[in-house]
């Protein structure tokens, strides 16, 4: 086997064998193959594609590159949760404690935010003394003893996949359906839960920007997940306009307590409650209520012992910026566009999310929202406060938004989109 | 200018502008580009293209990464000659004297051999004490002294592209005919040639595997050179059957010092005498007779300065192989066919070639031929001749030529290919 040909099987619109696959991978991981070569062929693959049997492939080899977990040993079932990520999407706050209220167990393994979407560890790191690193026994631990547990994914689970995905980042090979597919569906395959629900973004702020993309993502994953016996159900979801009122780290935190409190944004709650049914429903729990468990506590305090027993202080204040500005309303209408993406890099450059890998991110930083599409807007209203540390970045965050909106004129009809556009099973 | 939007250019079929180009070659040279960042643009181009501008401005600025030589000081025109590369093609041999002794300076910067295609330098080599590697100076001395210099291009000409060389090498990108176009044409215009003619192999034992690819290499290629004023032509000529009757290195200088001498294989005598009428017609040299300086000796008499101005004994007796395998002929008939990538890929195993650039090549290693295409053969005659210091190589050898000729019945009738198929200026 030689990577050379590997490579030009794909370049040559090919079908790689599960050999080449197999070989590939391993080669890559032990650093045999260079990752000038994986990169070439990482574009290939963008180009020309995978089909079914290859990605299942390339996903079953991911997974063989490192451990696999296991969580028979628990007396609740498992249910996961994946977003492919936007700009607000604190959802996995709420849900992870709200679904252990209601009976599984959420074993949580996040990410940290990279350009414009912010990353769920970032967001919790905002709470005094949480830890997003443990070990595979207090990862365990945690799970058995509160229902819920959100941290970062071990080294040991799909270590090609982590090696792939920072290659990915800088060899502008992101945007590969298989290679997303694969990478998303490796790691929560190998982490072992028994159930996973995908929330597939569409729009603006996504990186599917259109529903077709999006709906063959969701499939790919679908097939992979219940291919290998992991019950898998999908909702496409909107992300032309950030969810909820907050796009940062503390910001985020604050309205996931909101929610759990039983109050918060009517997009954010119900999302959450939609993602917790599905959830329940592929764990096999029957006869449970989300929306009962925000409204009468439970959730609220699954989070508490959660956030608690990963070293974090329930009750501490959260951080705040040192600076703010607020955006106001060019003229009176009905807002019926506030773009995603805009505001995406908007709380990115107030310093809400990192460039590098290795760079820090703040934690008050962020955009409030003051209004949602679909609500009428008075000219001179606040429509956004933007918060930062460093307030030298206003004008950079600012040049994002110049157009970032639209209002229409007073009393114009508006619908806004639904926020579950379709579900993949 | 970052790497990740020039790679999404192209990845997404748009046009490389001016100012990417040049900042992606020069950040690549001084290696803030990394080599992952660069395969990964190189498998964009190979599936998505350049057109005829990003090609020239690519090509400039890899010019651009070193020195440019200069050959005003001579006082005859210069003329230079590049063939793509093939089985048996000693061709620069016995041109580049046959040039100089009809009038024009043949500065001939060569490369050696990588796969099943030799290297011009590699059969030089096996002539005792001839050196490939001269300063700038002593390549000047020897052009204006002899009106020939054979030798490898100084690291100082195209540095982007020997770096971009050796990682398409390695990433498979090589066959891209806008990175083939300027990786070529780069070298020849930064080497200071006033006129460059082009052999564009075609056929099983050339890159270009059918005409209309190499059509459109020649086209580049030619359009290249016009556009930065070198005057150029190209000739598409066969490759589908080995040129002359051996490809090896001390196999091959022995049959150019025949054609030297007036006689050697026809198809060798033809090709040399056609490229050195281009090279003689675009340097403006006017009534020269390349059949007549092959016939009178005075293109062996440059050969034979040349080759001691190189510190090479033009009188040694060249290295012979060890031992030799007899392949015989099968069945009596019209020889159709006999594979030029076959007898390559024999003469490479048998020694002759590397699979890697630190490789030593066998000086004796190789395959000689007993027939052409169109000759009449008897079943039990001597077909091919393989030559090796290492006979446990002639196993591995044979198995490149189980399919490698085609016998018609006797008498069949068998027109070969012509030599020259194509001339585009």
């Amino acid at each position: 086997m030689d990577v050379i040909s590997v490579i030009r099987t794909k370049r040559d619109k090919g079908e790689l064998s599960p050999e080449q696959i197999d070989w590939v991978i391993d080669a890559y991981t032990r650093g045999e193959v260079a990752d000038e070569q994986m990169s070439a062929l990482a574009m290939a693959i963008l180009l020309n594609g995978m089909d079914r049997e290859e990605i299942a492939r390339w996903t079953a080899a991911m997974i063989a590159s490192g451990e696999r977990m296991n969580f028979d040993s628990l007396s609740r079932p498992t249910a996961d949760k994946h977003s492919t990520g936007g700009v607000g999407d604190k959802i996995t706050l709420p849900l992870a404690p709200l679904v252990a209220a209601c009976g599984a167990a959420v074993p949580q393994l996040s990410g940290r935010g990279l350009g414009h979407t912010g990353g769920t560890l970032d967001k919790l790191e905002s709470i005094p003394g949480w830890r997003a690193l443990l070990s595979n026994e207090e990862m365990l631990h945690v799970l058995d003893t509160t229902g819920a547990v959100i941290c970062a994914a071990g080294d040991g689970l799909a270590p090609a996949d982590k090696k792939l995905y920072a290659l990915r980042d800088v060899t502008g090979t992101v945007e590969a359906i298989p290679l997303i597919a694969s990478s998303i569906m490796s790691k929560k395959i190998a982490e072992g839960t028994g159930s996973l629900v995908l929330d597939v973004k569409v729009g603006t702020g996504a990186f599917m920007k259109n529903i077709d993309d999006a709906r063959e993502l969701a499939s790919t994953m679908v097939a992979l997940g219940t291919d290998s016996g992991v019950k898998t159900v999908a909702l496409l979801t909107d992300m032309s306009t950030p969810l909820g009122l907050t796009a940062g780290n503390a910001l985020e935190v604050r309205e996931s307590v909101e929610v759990l409190a039983g109050g918060g944004p009517a997009d954010v709650v119900e999302l959450t409650i939609a993602l917790a049914r599905e959830m329940l429903d592929a764990a096999g729990v029957k006869d449970a209520d989300p929306a009962k468990a925000l409204a009468d506590g439970s959730a609220m305090d699954v989070w508490r012992r959660m956030i608690a027993a990963q070293g974090g202080d329930p009750d501490a204040t959260l951080p705040v910026a040192r600076e703010q500005h607020v955006v106001t309303a060019p003229s009176t209408g009905v807002l019926t566009r506030l773009d995603a993406y805009d505001i995406g890099i908007a709380a990115w450059r107030l310093g809400a999310g990192r460039a590098r890998k290795e760079d820090p991110v703040q934690a008050g930083a962020g955009v409030e929202l003051h209004a949602k599409p679909g609500d009428t807007v008075t000219a001179g209203q606040p429509l956004l406060t933007l918060h930062t540390d460093t307030p030298e970045k206003f004008d950079y965050a600012l040049k994002s938004l110049t157009d970032a909106w639209d209002i229409a004129e007073p009393g114009a009809k508006f619908t806004p989109n639904p926020i579950v556009l379709d579900r993949i099973a």
